[in-house]
């Protein structure tokens, strides 16, 4: 069901197709509106914790609420390029300079007319690849918090870009939501006991507390995420590699039938080190490049 | 600089390509080594913390070895198939019946001849879309902590469904090292103080701790997530909508200009509700579709 | 708002991943409900007509609902695996077979859990790119029409592929749905008067009404497509070409250093037609390839 | 075979790269003539009906001619660019400065250099998501119909964006002809009879008539799309879900291995609804929240 | 202009949809017939030397053709499955099993309708990413040649996997014409003198011969790519890093608002390194790690 | 392993994150350097031959390497606004302006902070649809060889582009390390004897050395590419359709049972041409649109 009252009333004061851009980052871009409706929609529906269900279906429907208010603020804000570029209202030198007055107004206007189409501030069409969502509840809520907490960011930054009041106004408002948000993700996720590691399977103990300090030279750190009692800090080159004890190689048995082939692949397809050859590079750098030799000569 | 020894040595009993296409998840899907190497690596690349940049680069530099070891099982298992295709060292009829033995084997062989290939199980191409870095720790962060969560995961799904004891042996060490990971960006993430709410900006105090109760009826539920004395749970479905209590619509202020253009678009293209038109899909259903009619007629 | 009883009550006889990933064919694929909810929706935003705007609202509405019913669907048909793959209660390979009895069931096991995901029955993931709204009602409802004219077939070929009662009932029901959304969208189309040609400018006279019949040989048929008083049939293969009478070229006027540094670069990246080079894969073909020869020699 | 001669000859005033960027979108973008060739052609290959089959081979034939045409008015406004930018003949300033000029020029120069490109407006790649076809010609010319209503608005578009003569020509020859196109496919889709609805399968006659007003609140609208006696208009939210009389929820009939599964799942990961946690946000909200320690002490 | 006749006549011994999906890798593919035709025919559109654009023309049109071809195959393979899926001509379990029976045909049956699709093998929409043009003739013209040679082994893949004579046949024609392309593609290339290193600006003498051994340990090999007169072989890690003699790190001057600002930004997001913080893994981890309450105490 | 000394030091004059949107091109863009490192590591994965491994292992290392040093430079480049949006340190319609000052910025400052982010300088993301490689060395090192023409070239454009003297600097140093990487694959792949045709299959002889001027006009050119001993030049219409003798159609054998079906949709769906049906477009030009005629009357 729709309420056709939006959840917060916006204002704007002037129609602005840049601005209009930057916004569409919250209507069809990765942390954007659309975005988050869809991760707790679909998570909702594959959602055995009755508790759960109920949460991830409250905060998609509020989502979607909010997808609404941001693409009226896109719609507002497009509105009067809209109507002159339908009605071909100014002059084309005119429609053509607001075209390139800011962001990627000259792909909303001539592709989507001003409407507010699924796309990020770039005109990249939102993409399901955005939603991470596993089907793991301990690892689906972690990824809701750290969602939460990105949307809040990105409104923050419009906020912070936009002296219109009634803009800021429903941009705060969104940016608290996501705050609220975030906070009952956090407490499902810790009402789980335990929820760390996460999954059926412990981890191995000789591997689950060594950190590798594998990026080495000026500028090596050390803090609580590599030392303290917990960590078995790695610096040695040899230890990093073939940690197993093992050679560090990788193989397959293969059958008599698939080694031959193998064999004949690679024979085939070998680069003889032994010669110098003349190349395409050779040729193309003029003349002289000649015969091939034998390296070893 | 980079070391011949692969971070775990692989022992793969026999080539199974449909086996192989499940382990591109981890090479070329969203939860995979490329998708944490990548994240962690552009993050060192913009962080102004050295600690953490030092962190950053460690991890990094460690998904991309492990990246070495998830891409070398899946070439290990892809290397008869690779053989036997380029070589045509099978019959048609049993290379088109190895290809359609499991999985995505079919693409795998034909497209990239065996060769491992930066794709999902599904062999949909990588994309930088599953990477959702935005430039704050705060959010990285937790975004990386999520992130760790998922690929353990899907390496205790993979290691579910294969007997091959080597394999096996190989993902228990990535799982177990996405954990590690997990702990040490959890310690970069609280040894920041404060760090919730993210960013400056404090959200707006009458709705950081309101919970909508949007999904009604049966199966409503109470929880942490909603209940307590930090709660102010809002039921009424008129106190859901224009929360800020305006009148719930979206406006905004149009130059006479604009406003022409608008009004001449709209009436150009109205519907008019007070007729009854023949469609297309009246013609299309067939005789007898006949003539428009008003419709209070 | 959101009530938690579906639109229509979902009864699955058995799991089945295999049917299940059909099924995301019009959950996360093109002809989808997800992508009909947010065609309307975003429609509706821009919308100046009332009475389209509220019909776009209600049908879109309707439409998410609909995605809720086809993504429980979808839940139903993966609970099985969900739980054994989670809890490992299946041994690997009676896993794995599972993994490999139908459809994508690889990939939505080992990546989403069988969680529904946003993805099509190849695994792709929904996209933007599948809305072509672009903010004229006028073609934003013959898009429409379309739209739900594609998924009304959808739903009959999944239908026609299972023989499970509920879920059949549920897909009916769909389908009759996407049946009446066309109905709505014709009767708005046609209350718009004139809609055909849509937009203000007229077309050229001169070009409106020519068939060009560009295709030619056996096969060549006429109908009421290109026959009839209504029809130019150009047939004349010269005719077709340069149709406003020019030489069927095209120009630019460059100002002096332009055509300077035009011209140089031509002139640097020639290909003399003079010379018969020897190339790359000269080289590559084996010995004897030999000396540059003048092609006029 | 191919022509040299354009379809429509091709005469640019001056080059002018961020318009180049705009016409873009008629040569990669969405709505552009390679989607268009590319929809009708694939169509004719799978069509059963010779005289549809024709007609798509003739029109996608002249969609690859508008290609060309629309591709040189592109390549013509960037010929200034791709000599300067090839043969560095500006200033390092100046160079730069014309690449932020409009429109994408940026993108287009540095990774095109000035070539045409099979991208949208915004820089976006072309994809097959663009194309709608399914298989059904009942639903294939709808959307044929529906994209040319599209693509002969976003010509209209471009004309009214610039004041070149002969670019303004050759885009209203061009638009014309998506005029004729459409009324070739609405013959073809009406000879067929019926076609409506489409496909072999009626809808179930008590859902194909009903009118859901899933949107309710100021703003409710009633047209020939909802009212009138061809429609059941409900109103009464209870009668908007669980429309088969059910009681709207989902189910699947599992196994025991299966129950138990899920049962483990669900018990394991399940959100403790009694307890209230200290939580991550807790922690990260300042003092208090659980004990800290120095590490050096 | 467009020849009915196909450029080679397609005999197909039986309907099979399973190997239609491996031949959609030529028609919607990253090495298929589109991605050839478009790549040439936009690179004519932008070219400035009249032969190569000729040749471009030529080839462009050949591949379009090739795509008819191609495409038919992969029509005539599905035309059993179109004709029983849209009459429901088959048993539910009939039509479920046909749609298992191989490759992506569950996909290309539900949605497509057997109908052939710009898609790969793997079900993923054909995409313009796939297309490397840069507007520089030497680079074009090598990236023509790589691609006829990836073009011609995928037919080869696709030959050894059916037993078809028909399809055998026409797949042996067009491998070899991509053959005959990659040749004209050479010639072309290396009629332009000197065409390497490409472009302007020669490269940095003291870099341009050096190879740096970068990856080390067993396996380590010579051959003329790094050894012989030419090649300044460099293996000590530290002459492989800041090569220019510089400190190796990265800074920018900021102005003073500039670096209050960094410096803000830093001082608020810091990791403190010398406090062992309680983390939300630690709660996650059970017992111990801050007080749990009771709700309804 | 890592070190944290960049390959090349980064020195950055001022910041400019206009400037910093050309530079992600080489960063996240498809001639960029993560497409290197990828393309060369994911080939050495599946290499059968150590030297080629070896060296593909070393210039992936490099690749990655480059990848630092060009973030590098875009972070440097942004430092100025990832602080002044982090920190709201200037007036919003300053931050507002900056944000609009050239290329992508309103995009990299909104979305990522000033962080460098995984996408080209249109904020198009990376995709490993960009990437090529098939399996086969001779096909490979072909597309390697291509690549690092490319990446040159885009280097040289970038460097046409700033005065910025430092990083000019860093860019000279890696368009010059794509000329030496160009050079070890040429000589890799002429060390590979024979190289051309590639793969096992020969083609049809009748068919390997014809050239079919499939363009014909005004501009038909001759060169060594269709012209000299070498060349069979087909000219004439009729021998380019069906060069295998036989009519040029597409057929199959189908079963009874499938005949029946495709008969069955045939009929269901055949367009008649014998009538001139009024349209959708008819009734939507308005009034007169009237009766269906007999196109034969």
């Amino acid at each position: 069901m729709h309420n056709k009252r939006l959840m917060y009333t916006v204002r704007v004061a002037e129609p602005n197709p840049g601005l209009a851009t930057l916004m569409l980052e919250q209507f069809g871009g990765p942390q954007g509106e659309l975005a988050a409706a869809m991760r707790y929609f679909t998570q909702a529906l594959g959602e055995e914790d009755a508790g759960r269900k109920d949460m991830l279906l409250d905060i998609a429907t509020e989502e979607l609420s909010h997808l609404e208010v941001i693409g009226s603020i896109v719609s507002m804000l497009n509105r009067g390029v809209k109507g002159q570029m339908a009605e071909a209202a100014l002059e084309e030198a005119e429609l053509y300079a607001s075209l390139n007055a800011g962001g990627e107004s000259h792909t909303t206007s001539i592709l989507y007319g001003g409407a507010p189409a699924l796309v990020n501030s770039a005109g990249v069409p939102w993409t399901a690849a955005y939603i991470d969502s596993i089907g793991d509840p301990t690892c689906d809520l972690r990824s809701n918090i750290a969602a939460e907490s990105r949307a809040k960011i990105v409104y923050e930054r419009l906020i912070n870009c936009t002296d219109d009041a009634g803009i800021k106004d429903a941009l705060a408002f969104l940016m608290t939501r996501e705050v609220a948000h975030q906070k009952s993700f956090e407490k499902a996720l810790y009402a789980i006991e335990p929820n760390f590691p996460t999954g059926k399977l412990a981890g191995l103990p000789e591997f689950s507390d060594k950190y590798f300090n594998l990026s080495q030279g000026e500028g090596d750190a050390r803090g609580p995420w590599n030392e303290g009692e917990q960590w078995d800090f790695v610096e040695d080159y040899d230890a990093q590699a073939a940690v197993d004890g093992g050679d560090g190689t990788a193989s397959v048995e293969l059958s008599v039938l698939e080694t031959d082939a193998v064999e004949a692949f690679a024979t085939r397809t070998a680069s003889d080190p032994s010669v110098n050859p003349v190349t395409g590079a050779d040729l193309g750098a003029g003349p002289g490049a000649g015969t091939m030799t034998r390296l070893e000569d």
